[in-house]
């Protein structure tokens, strides 16, 4: 079953949003069998819709159309649609009571235009809206499947969860189960280098790989018998790619770095703090992100004067004037530092030169050294980063994470 | 003109990321007069490219490809182009040059898959990636004009901006222009009913409003002809929108909130320090994220323990136990504690409950204490915010930031 999903909507092609609806479904649909071959957008135009809508039902089997089903003259999908089926609009009776209802229970006036979201082309079964006012439908056409779903999110979800995803399940023979192991400290190229003959020898499962802020994503996604098991056709496969690139692989269940290092925190009952430079707050602010990290979380500093370096974290003024602030050196008196102050089982350390300024000849923009203090001693990582200030940022926290997961999966290695 | 932007690759289609590209280059254009009609997403896949390719060439003047330049197999995107407009693939020697120096600056060995990137339709115009290794190129092909990008935001959006939009700019008989009045502090419905009649009465400019992230913008654009001034057009406009909504308007250059304190730092020469407990860092990550802010930022401390609050900041004890850590009182004594340690002009404190857990009856998720301690005295607020843990966070940023902005605007209020 092939499926293409159509927005409509002019903000969307003025930029105002993107389109995450489409990503949205996109990643439901292959779950129940479904591939998603195409995304469209096209504006609140009748023409254009037609003649999109046209093309989708003669290479899909199922569209889906978000958008341009609210009260307003700017909404013209059930029009369009119906006119593209030569069906007549008619009204549904309950869409109208709930509508009311709607307005009632909120004290508010239900204004004349809202009666156009209560007409639908003749023959399509409704899908409940329970969060907002505009119903959408599912049409059956000449072995086609249109579904027209609102577009703001918060609607657009419940709706496809609750009926939308149910109603293709039922109809589908087989499913399809991805993994996604994630990869760190490996460039992409070298990922595919490593696995090419997988790639390519491959029909079920399939293999990809992309990276994106700094990993490697590898998926593998497996074409099953509705009854069957999709994970007996990838396990096979995981293993042979953690063989090749071994404990790089840092998830399997779509896990972030920071999320799996977290995890390791939880589980191995080890506190943190964190002491930054370059990073700003970024660091301490990832780990915070994930909820339920005060168990383990005891405090961050973020010094960047050379004089909050030595009365926050007791850096030596000489360490500081010999070394430099951006220092294998200075690292490492700063994660032991931030572990003597806070008492915690790690300190982590981070100071580089992010950019735009603050470089030398010696010192170039993306140099950072990161420090990781323990109970029985400290290790230390010299970094050469590239992009710009937020990429650098970015990158360096991603190294500490995968710095904390080795540490607290191999202790010994740090000894 | 028109436009159709055309994205490439099956990890869109598999809704792993959403369609950013499209919606960033449509934002763009229409400021030089070109429309966005289309968006389209197709996968790796040479058949359905060609057929989307032609598709989008019999309709719009300019196809914006994005994604499919890299190094790895899936990459079809300049492949399948030549083959639509039988043109032959060529080597670059300039890229190839470009390629080695990246890799051998990294001291990382290229792989030969990279040499693909090398190879462009030929004719076409390269446009350089400062940021990656991928070049993108230009090509004019039969009156149409057809533009091929990476897929990384990160690389696409510097040589869309350096090389794309001026190379259309030059080509426009007219130009749009825009300014962006930022709001914070007042809801978006409240900002519509003030300016409704501005909106409705309107042409050119024309003027939109829209919510986003916790404040809202104004969007007024005008349309002049190309040895114009738009401003003319959009200043009279601009001082009626100030008149209606004050000092509620924080920026009309686009800058964020955090943008706009920080400069207020660097121009009255004011230095600040942070102390953070429930945003856990996102506030001094977010200040230093303003390159040149070590200037004015001396350090933050994220005191997620009430110890370490108390030995970090010198918060007393009596206090947490009398009125928690999450209270006007300890929110003061943050702010005054990380100004004495640091010695800094202000210090600025967040406390408060930023969920899943931690709720009590009295002190709900989204109660948020706010002070900013300074030369004679300290002001406190409360906040009652509202959303998941990344929005609660994320809002009580903003209130941070919005308040250095009016205390360094209009000190006197602070007294």
């Amino acid at each position: 079953m092939k499926a293409e999903i159509l927005a409509v909507g002019t903000e969307l092609l003025m930029g105002q949003i993107a389109n995450t609806n489409a990503q949205y479904i996109s990643s439901r649909l292959p779950e129940i069998g479904i591939g998603v071959y195409y995304h469209g957008v096209v504006g609140d135009n009748p023409e254009r819709l037609k003649q999109s809508l046209r093309l989708a039902m003669s290479r899909a089997d199922i569209i889906i159309l978000t958008g341009g089903l609210g009260p307003t003259q700017d909404d013209i999908t059930k029009e369009t649609v119906a006119a593209v089926l030569e069906r007549k609009l008619v009204l549904d009776r309950t869409s109208l009571e709930q509508m009311e209802k709607f307005f009632r229970n909120r004290n508010r006036e239900m204004t004349k235009n809202n009666l156009k979201q209560a007409w639908f082309p003749e023959g399509c079964t409704i899908i409940r809206n329970s969060t907002g006012t505009a119903p959408g439908c599912i049409i059956e056409d000449k072995g086609k499947t249109i579904v027209l779903l609102p577009g703001p999110p918060s609607e657009m979800k419940p709706m496809f969860e609750e009926t939308v995803m149910p109603y293709f399940a039922s109809k589908s023979e087989y499913r399809l189960e991805s993994m996604y192991l994630r990869v760190f400290g490996i460039g992409e190229s070298s990922v595919e280098d490593a696995i090419m003959d997988l790639i390519d020898g491959q029909t079920n499962p399939t293999i990809a790989s992309y990276a994106r802020d700094g990993e490697v994503t590898i998926r593998v996604t497996a074409k099953y018998p509705k009854n069957g098991d999709g994970m007996d056709l990838i396990r096979p496969v995981e293993d042979e790619i953690r063989r090749r690139l071994g404990d790089a692989v840092f998830s399997n269940d779509n896990s972030s770095l920071v999320k799996v290092a977290a995890k390791l925190l939880f589980e191995k009952k080890k506190t943190i703090s964190v002491a930054e430079s370059c990073t700003g707050g970024l660091l301490a602010a990832k780990l915070t992100d994930v909820p339920g990290i005060s168990e383990v979380f005891d405090r961050a500093v973020v010094t960047y004067s050379n004089r909050s370096k030595m009365e926050q974290l007791g850096v030596r003024q000489e360490t500081l004037e010999r070394y430099g602030a951006v220092s294998e050196e200075t690292a490492v008196e700063m994660a032991v530092g931030i572990r003597n102050v806070s008492g915690t089982d790690i300190g982590i350390s981070v100071t580089g030169i992010a950019g735009p300024g603050g470089a030398t000849d010696e010192k170039p923009i993306g140099l950072v050294y990161t420090a990781l203090a323990h109970r029985d001693g400290v290790t230390a990582k010299k970094l050469h980063l590239w992009g710009n200030r937020a990429k650098i940022r970015n990158m360096a926290c991603l190294h500490v994470f995968d710095m904390i997961r080795r540490y607290l999966t191999r202790p010994e290695d740090f000894n």
